[in-house]
């Protein structure tokens, strides 16, 4: 029987590749053979166009223009550059995406700016099951502000602003980054600003695969990671998005030369930038950008709404090989398409060990706490082949009970 | 007689030279031909090991090792691994220093903390004259934490702090970036220790050329730059110094999952984690990092002693050349080796177009407002044949006002 599914369900992965042929990039990306990708979602893979970037910031930017790059490869207007890219991806218009920070010290800037543009409103949102950094970089926030931070679930936000005056900011992730979960970016918006609160979006498990759709739904400000999805490379820099109704009263709350107006007249007095530029802080992270501004490449002719096609079908073929192949792991992530990310978690009570067997067999996914076997989607090199293969090595190892070997026990330092 | 000076300054260059040979680490730097790189206090020039760590870490370890690399390539401990690296070079013990945001949010995070600890004291000093970014972000902590920001020059902090008991903290470059003049770090953090207040120190002009001395000099706190003598990389991570006896007391205002005592635990609550990893923020920038780590191997096996007498040497040099010359432009930076850096600052007052016409005859210096022409004197890769040479080519772009061309008026975006 498990050789009929199989047989029946290579057949529909090229059939399925051939519908979706014209979103395949694999060819733009480098992965070593043998490696089935599934971890798109912690850290993007190399891009060809990737590697040719920095190498070139590296090596003729700064090797042989040296400080003259500043101007000639036009580093300083780097981060304005790239961020108008990923605002395209994002649904937001020119002029209200910047690129520098991480994502945590991004958040800080968003929420703290968020927060003290309702200074009468002492409550601030989120989401106890965000990714920890999001709760603690609003906690802190809090903190300093003198505000209270209530952890409801997105899923509750919109009753808890309903009828409500007392909630500054709502602060949530687009995608919850263990379950893959989908949240309704627009309906929240809607009920923050029926409150007459604001709303600020983590879209680091939804930018590049998702259609975020940050001016059709209102959002007032956006942070997203660099790394993930769009591939730009380990610790990339993260980028934040001020919806143009909110730049003119946004204050950084980290006051630096680069969100100055004028930084080379080298004034002691802070005179914010116009715009976006605002946002920014300290001298870019050049070699970061540059990797993430070729990575971004990969999208070029592409619709995203063609990408987020893509990425349904791959999540939603998977479960489909799981069912086929008779894995009976109970799948955490949503099944319907309007509330499923670009992953697919599954729960096992072995799941750290489950996880280290299946990179032993070449398919490379990860375990989150507590019982969570999460794998990601990157849709622009993966295809339903690639997606039939992990399913058949997941079943190998769950039939073998591979994950029961000592080797796979230990925890590594970074899980 | 100029023929004469110059045969004479080129037989004492090469004699310098010699002496010095211990520190000459010019074939570890990629240097364009035809080029005297005085810049390399404001982006330091590329290195063998910075190229091949950065293309290592890409091609490699994220290329190849894709997520695994975080432990498989130790990029999770990069952090701290690079910053006790600067440790040794600015005189700190290990586990004091970490890398990672950059300068600016390296600042906020040490004067937010620091100004936190005397809670009873409601004025921070800093200096007028900072890099500017210095003088904003200090002003914007005050602002958040309803304190005085006090500007004072280094000269008076003495006397300011002298008997005072309302200073939180005083906080200073040790090196102006501006007119190259080098303040005595260990008095005026007495003085600010006697008052009660505690000290931050800037170290961008000063890490990897001067003998910083921060335990020597009681410092509390410092930030320094990763892309200018340390020569990084455009936009290289900074790194944060908290002196061991505050490490437990250090809060950071940004609470990231990084600085968490447990970060894979993914506990919504925040623990921050022991010694100077709660100084992390967000993820680190690991080609930044990587390319930095690469740089720094080029002070293997020297005594910062030595490379400080080489630039003391350098700087005196040059100015000793000017004289030979017969260019008779005033001189910013002090003549007294205690009190100057690794720069010479001059005085013209078409100082802009002087740069220009500089860069154009192969001498990469740069400009500073209102009138200065900045020469940076990057001890590892610049010889006194080369220090020699930049002064001649100054000399005749002087002598035949080769600044007055039309060409060399235009700013550029960046200066």
């Amino acid at each position: 029987m498990t050789d009929d599914s199989t047989a029946r369900l290579a057949t529909r992965a090229r059939e399925l590749d051939a519908e979706h042929v014209s979103t395949d990039r694999r060819n733009a990306f480098v992965l070593p053979d043998g490696v089935v990708y599934l971890d798109g979602n912690s850290l993007g893979a190399l891009s060809v166009a990737a590697r040719e970037a920095t190498r070139d910031a590296v090596e003729r930017q700064w090797g042989e223009q040296l400080i003259r790059a500043w101007n000639d490869s036009e580093w300083w207007t780097a981060p304005e550059r790239v961020g108008n890219r990923i605002a395209e991806l994002v649904g937001a218009p020119a002029g209200t995406v910047v690129v520098g920070d991480s994502t945590t010290v991004s958040l800080y800037k968003a929420v703290h700016a968020a927060a003290r543009m309702r200074p009468e409103r002492r409550v601030v949102l989120t989401d106890p099951d965000s990714f920890p950094t999001d709760v603690h970089v609003t906690r802190g926030v809090c903190e300093q502000l003198g505000l209270t931070l209530e952890l409801v679930s997105p899923g509750d936000a919109v009753a808890r602003l309903e009828g409500s005056d007392d909630v500054a900011l709502a602060s949530y992730s687009q995608v919850d980054y263990r379950t893959g979960e989908l949240w309704d970016l627009a309906t929240i918006t809607a009920a923050a600003h029926d409150a007459g609160a604001l709303s600020c979006w983590d879209l680091c498990h939804s930018a590049g695969v998702v259609e975020v759709g940050l001016t059709a739904g209102g959002a007032d400000f956006a942070v997203g990671c660099g790394y993930k999805y769009l591939s730009g490379g380990p610790g990339a820099p993260a980028f934040v998005f001020v919806a143009p109704e909110h730049l003119a009263d946004f204050t950084n709350p980290i006051l630096g030369w680069n969100g100055h107006a004028t930084p080379f007249a080298m004034s002691p007095d802070h005179v914010a930038a116009d715009g976006i530029t605002r946002a920014r802080v300290g001298t870019p992270p050049v070699l970061g950008i540059a990797a993430l501004e070729g990575a971004l490449t990969a999208y070029d002719g592409l619709d995203v709404g063609d990408v987020r096609r893509r990425s349904l079908s791959l999540t939603a073929f998977f479960v489909e090989c799981l069912g086929g192949l008779g894995v009976d792991l109970p799948v955490v992530t949503p099944a319907d398409d309007a509330r499923r990310g670009s992953q697919v978690s599954l729960r096992h009570p072995d799941a750290y060990a489950v996880v280290q067997a299946l990179i032993a067999r070449g398919v490379i996914g990860d375990f989150r706490e507590p019982d969570i076997v999460r794998l990601g989607f990157a849709p622009l090199y993966l295809s339903h082949e690639d997606v039939l293969a992990a399913a058949v090595l997941l079943r190998d190892v769950l039939d073998g009970r591979e994950f029961e070997r000592a080797e796979f026990a230990t925890r590594a330092a970074v899980t």
